[in-house]
Formats: C-alpha cells, structure tokens, sequence
C-alpha cells in the first residue's frame, strides 16, 4: 500500500468511525497522522524462497507499517543483499544494520549461550520454549545476555521440532557415523562430532550444490515444506526424523539496542506485538504446510525412517556430557543452563499427562 | 499508566530518537498524539481469578493502549459486571458492549458450529488449531459463520490439552459413567450424554458449591494450574487426564462488527496483533504454571489416573456418530466440519512423525 492509498484508506475509515456515534469519538479527530517517520532495513538469514522464515521477518514489515500508518517503515533484504547470511550478530552490534532476523545458534563460535535462543540437542520443544521465554525466566536470561553484544532480541519465529535430514545412505549404530560429513547447524554438530561425524555449517543456498558435488554426505535443514524447496530429496533419499537437536528453533528478530532505545514507546509495543504474531504464525505455516509437502516428498521416492533409538541415546548421553562441560568453563552459560534445564525438565513430566497422551491416542485411533 | 505520564515518556522518548540520528525522524514530528480518542468495555467470560484467561483480555487491552498512545482504551470487566458469563454471544451482537473475551463452544444451543471456534472432542490440537485458523482456511469459513450474529472473531487465547476433570469415585468402564452428573462445557456434554452421563453447564464460579454440595459428581475446567484455585481436588479426589474433548480450547475476542468496522485501521491492526499475542501468551502461561500446580496438587492427595481407553475408544466411535448426524441436518456444520475434519487427519499423520516421536523420546530418556 502506498502512502496515498493508506491516507485514502484511512480517511474513509475516519468516517466509517464517525457514523457509527456512541463508543466512539469523543474528539472527532482524523485516524492516526502523525509521529515520527523512521526507515529501517531488515536482513534475514534465509533467502527469500523459504517464505516461512523470510515471511516472517515480512508479515513484521507488514503490520508495523499497517499499525503506525506507514510512519515506521521497515524494508527486508535477503542474505547478501546488505549482510551475509550467517553475520546478522555483527551487523546488527554494529548498527551496519537496524534489525535483523535470524537464529541465535549460528553464532554458537562466539559463545555457546547463543543456543538458548534457538534450540539445544534434546531441549525444550515451541510449546515449553515459548513457556520458558514468556513465563520461565528465559526472556531476563536472554535479555541479560543480549545486552552485552549492544542487542534487544524478540522471538519471532519457530519452525517446530525439525526433521533430522537427509542422508545418502541408511545407517543403524552410532559406528555408521563415523566420517560422515553432515551440514548441521551450531551446538548439534558438537554432539554429532564426538559420536564420529564431520559437521559443516553451511547457508541453506548452498546445501544442494554441496550434496550433489558429494562435498558432503547428509544434510538436515528444517521439515518437509522447506526441504521440498530446496530439493534435497533428489540427491539424498533416506529422510530421518526426528532433528533430535531441534525438538523446536526458535528464531529471533534481532535489533541494535540505541535504535530499539530510540523508538517511541508505541513503536515499540507494535514491534513486539508484531514480533509475538510471527512466532505463532511461523509454527502454524509450517504446521499446516508440512503435511502435504511429505506426502509429495514420499511419493517421488523419499523413504521415511527413524532415527534409531541407539544413536539417540549415544547422542543424549553426549549433549548431557557436553552440556556439563560448557558450564564448568563458561559461568553465563552454566547460569542459562540451569534455568532453562530445570524447566525443561519439569515440562516433560507435565506434558506426558494432557498433551502426549490427547496426541498419541490420536495417533493410534483408526 | 496515566495519561500523563505517558506524555511524559513518550517525550523523551522522542527526545531519544532524534538524538541518534541517521535511520530516525527525517520529519522531527513528536511521537503519536493524534487520532481518534476511542473506549471501549470488553466483558469476559472468566472471573479475575483466572489469570491465564481473564488475563489475556487484560494484556490485549494493556497493549491496545500502549501501541496507541492511550487513544484506545479498553476497560475489562468480570462476568455479571456488565453481563453475565454465558452470554457475551448476545451482548456483542446487540452491541450492549463492543467486545468480549469467551469460548464459542458455550454457545453450540445456537447453533453447533461454534464448537469450532474452540474445540470438539477428538479435534485439533492447540498449534493444529492455530495452523487451520491461520493457514488451513478456519480463518475464512469461521468468519463467514461469525458474520451472521453480525461478530469479528478473533482467537486469542489457547488453553493446551485440558485435563479430564475431578472425580469423586474411580471408574474402568463405560457403563460406570451411567447417571454420573458431570459439569462440562458444550459440544462434549452431547458425546457423554450418548455414553450414559448427565452433562451439565455450569460457570467457572459454581462449580465448587456444586460439587461441595453433591449437585453434580464430578467436573471438568482447565488443567493443574486453574483447577487448583477453583479447589476442586479438595471436594473430588481422582483426576482424569486427558480431556479428550479438549485437545486444546480456543479463546476468541468478539468484537461487534459495525463497532470493528468504525475503527481506522491502524486500531484494527494494532488489535488483531494483540489478540495474537495473547494467544500464543496465554498457552506458554498454561504450559509454565501447570507442571508446579500439578506438583502441589499430587502432594496434597489428588489421584492421577488416565482414561481407561475402552472409554476413550467408546467416546470416539460417538463422536464421529454425532458429528455425522450433526452434518446432516445443519449445512453450516457441515461445511466447516469438512475442512476442519480432512485437515485433523492429515495432521495427525504428520505430529506422529516429528512432534509426537521428539516428545515420547524425551518422555522415556532418564
């Protein structure tokens, strides 16, 4: 919408307002006009095709112009239009950038901490992340942690718990890992790494040439709708589930802290409302996208398989071990970790009771 | 807030933005002062004490000013303050207050089809429901519905999976549910009325007395953390789980629709993404405050047990009966029970997959 074609609109509400008499209009002022005009840009982790997560940072664009009445605009770029894909942190510390939306776990090289904003191997799953960041603690954890890297971080997105990617070949014990060169983003491919993989951090444009060239064995990035796009079925049949190090991913809009400070207060508010809309619209795109994109994958030849309980016990078994590790040396870390696994831990004795036992009797009635 | 404290705030806020210069105010317009003055009374189904739900109106009309600079205010008020519980339907309609926060299952005596708004037994889960309401086509077929009584539906709240309810004696079978007079809410009270059971409706705030007093057997609400502060463990010991009729419950905000449509559109932005967050809030309040409510209540001697699933099993089979006859003599039902009922299934295929096999991991792993 344009700006005339907003004032147009607006106008012809202003009146609608008018007629309707009683609740309304104690003075009869116009619709909203004034406030200050801002333009920030946006970049976004992921290309433009993903329209779940790309989306996401646009349906924020959308409704923050919407609500101000264009006042406070915000334009989106791609992965490399403005910033690479993986260096939304440094842009946004830096105010190359005001915002951008991406996934904290890609910065895990610079502080393992980053993963509480995303997800850690055998974590929480949305439901009890969302929890956790609204009424666990989590969101004056994180916002502590942010604070030092000049950022105010808002949840904006989540993908659901992922599927664990496609493999060349099937595999059944944790020796078939060994060597295998797998494209895992952040603290997975830690735990992946001491059960014998190679992890490789790559961008999602390039998770196809580098399977197809054999530059690496297996590749996980979200769920079926997003892997459809990306054609990873065509070069690596075998579709294990679950993304065991992914039971949820959260992603996050991330602004630079003077420009968030900067905002009038109801820019503000209509951001972070803004923010929390994205979060369930992203699960739910994908919760209702998913389901008819496996039945395609499945047809042209995907073949389905679990992941075997062996290898998920060998990888519990080393997240744990890793976990204990990162917090003896990095104090943040350990203060993050026993929040968040505390209440992770307290979630999954809750959740057995109502919601598993409504969704595997659902599961298993014909 | 007052009005003038606001002032204040948004002053030096504004003092702030031009202070940082180069994305800020091309125009130097002090931050929003103008638009219409707009107050509003939304009237709620659920009394104070439940923080979740009568909550999320709260937060809704906390945002709605903030993100407008206190030009539209909302006043929340309690049942039997300006209506009573049951009846925000009529209220909205004949526009005795602009808006109210309710469950459409309350009123399926007017027609069944408002059970979609909130849920069926054996129907959608709560991030199921959010993916038909939002990208599955709920959000068109319910607003063609709500546009009859002359209503703007707009969901904002999702309790989770409910519990099954207190219980003063254990039960194995479907004959033990003959005559037992059990308080439960809509399309539900119909598929145990076929199995034996006496369903009564009763407001959140009578159901203590009547249990106390012997009027009914047993009764159903939410889950660990509002049952608790309705005491119901204290007069019915054993509790049920899960709520098969509740895979998860919906709250929507009604708005009256000639009030909705006298907005500007900033307002009905501005709303539409608080009752956004609202929704995803009040289901992460859900999922933090149950597992220590639960906790508290097992040690103060209520019994856990889970459905037998004979019952369960029975449930079903007369629920997809009632939702046949149903169809048959109501095309509107009919209409919204294809979509919803073709989208359940497939996402039921699919949560087996990657949710349902994450969370039964974590369920199983010590």
């Amino acid at each position: 919408m344009s700006r005339r074609q907003f004032l147009q609109r607006t106008a012809a509400s202003g009146a609608a307002a008018l007629a309707t008499g009683a609740a309304l209009a104690q003075t009869a002022a116009p619709a909203v006009t004034s406030g200050p005009q801002i333009r920030w840009r946006m970049t976004s982790s992921f290309p433009k095709s993903l329209d779940a997560l790309f989306g996401a940072g646009e349906l924020i664009a959308r409704r923050v112009a919407a609500a101000t009445g264009g006042r406070f605009e915000i334009r989106t770029f791609a992965p490399g239009e403005l910033v690479p894909a993986l260096q939304v942190v440094d842009a946004v510390q830096n105010d190359t950038v005001e915002m951008g939306y991406t996934a904290g776990y890609y910065y895990v090289g610079k502080d393992p901490s980053f993963a509480f904003d995303t997800a850690l191997p055998f974590g929480l799953n949305t439901r009890q992340m969302n929890a956790w960041m609204m009424h666990g603690g989590g969101d004056k954890l994180m916002g502590d942690f942010f604070r030092q890297y000049n950022i105010k971080a808002i949840p904006a997105g989540n993908t659901g718990a992922q599927m664990g990617g496609w493999y060349r070949k099937e595999f059944n014990t944790v020796a078939d890992l060994k060597g295998l060169k797998f494209r895992i983003a952040g603290f997975a491919g830690q735990v992946l790494s001491r059960l014998g993989a190679v992890p490789q951090q790559i961008p999602a444009s390039d998770i196809y040439p580098s399977l197809e060239k054999g530059t690496i064995d297996a590749a996980e990035w979200v769920g079926p709708y997003d892997d459809e796009k990306l054609g990873l079925a065509k070069v690596a049949k075998y579709y294990y589930y679950p993304a065991f190090w992914e039971g949820n991913a959260q992603l996050s809009l991330y602004i630079n802290m003077k420009q968030w400070e900067s905002l009038p207060s109801e820019y503000q508010n209509v951001l972070e409302m803004a923010c929390a809309e994205a979060l369930v619209w992203s699960t739910a795109r994908y919760d209702a996208l998913n389901p008819p994109a496996l039945k395609r994958l499945l047809a042209n030849g995907a073949v389905l398989r679990p992941f075997p309980r062996v290898v998920m016990e060998a990888a519990y078994k080393e997240a744990q071990a890793l976990y204990a590790e990162t917090a003896a040396k990095n104090e943040g870390f350990h203060k993050i970790y026993e929040s968040w696994n505390k209440f992770r831990l307290d979630e999954v004795q809750w959740f057995r009771v109502a919601e598993n036992s409504y969704d595997n009797f659902m599961a298993s009635i014909k």
